[in-house]
């Protein structure tokens, strides 16, 4: 499927309902739990969008906007969110990342994304040479792995509970997502 | 975790909804593309989940509490979806499942689940002696591979469209999901 802005907004526009309504009010047995050292719990999961949105994807945008290719990204630090919500709850979370999405959608409508800015290119710092149109993919791509990881995650608390069926069930039995 | 009958109904009242915010509404560039020969759709996935509902796991649930070990479950058409609702749309299909769905619920709700009932035994016609707590934590996990699938089959549109990204998403480059 060819890269469309309009098509990847309306991605990028439900992923925070899509998580409240699957989220919240769950027991904290569901939320919480991980599948064992390396894996993330739904709740830090969460977090993890959440502070990308804080921080790291509308401000990459902007750098390519700005700057060009002549200053590279910061780079992104993907366990941020352990200390940095340390405390919250995870409704607090999940309502701060509809708020932070929802000012970061807005910003990109100011910007009237064309496609001659798609093309323009940044850096990043481990990769090289991106575009803006990769980055707003690639945005689009990380909500979904991140939904992925969460249902995986909470399938992974009754590997031993359905029994024979889990021959039947690849999420739980290949390699579980570690970021 | 350990199984809970209450914990895993949550799970399963909330998989319509989570799937209508995610979907409804969506360009079909998104939710009819597949990831190639013997990969589902968005749509198909939801066709699947929505024929699980109507024809399988309550029924098998009440072969369980009705006959036990005697009579085993019919098996189930995993590939139904596909000439059962040709011609339906996605809203058609999302909007069935949430009725099902909750029918579904209010039929386990008037039996009266207790500890004793969910440690009663059926026979599966490959896998053999199964429990109906095993039923039960299945058809969660089913729900949560599925909107695994559904988010992995989306993913897979842009796996040009990141560009370099795709080496940081598991989501596009691990084996895909065909079930």
């Amino acid at each position: 499927m060819e890269y469309q802005y309009a098509q990847a907004v309306e991605i990028l526009r439900r992923t925070p309902t899509t998580l409240t309504v699957l989220l919240r009010g769950l027991p904290e047995a569901w939320t919480t739990s991980t599948a064992g050292p390396g894996t993330w719990s739904a709740y830090d999961v969460v977090g993890h969008l959440l502070h990308g949105d804080e921080t790291d994807w509308v401000e990459r945008a902007r750098i390519i906007l700005e700057h060009g290719e002549q200053r590279p990204f910061d780079s992104f630090d993907r366990t941020a969110m352990f200390e940095k919500y340390q405390g919250c709850t995870l409704d607090q979370l999940l309502a701060a990342f509809e708020q932070a999405r929802a000012n970061n959608l807005a910003t990109l409508s100011e910007w009237h994304i064309t496609p001659e800015k798609l093309a323009r290119k940044g850096t990043h710092p481990a990769l090289g040479t991106v575009t803006l149109s990769q980055l707003l993919a690639t945005w689009v791509v990380h909500d979904l792995n991140h939904i992925g990881q969460i249902v995986e995650v909470m399938s992974r608390q009754y590997a031993e509970a359905v029994g024979p069926w889990s021959a039947y069930l690849a999420i739980l039995t290949r390699p579980i997502l570690t970021e």
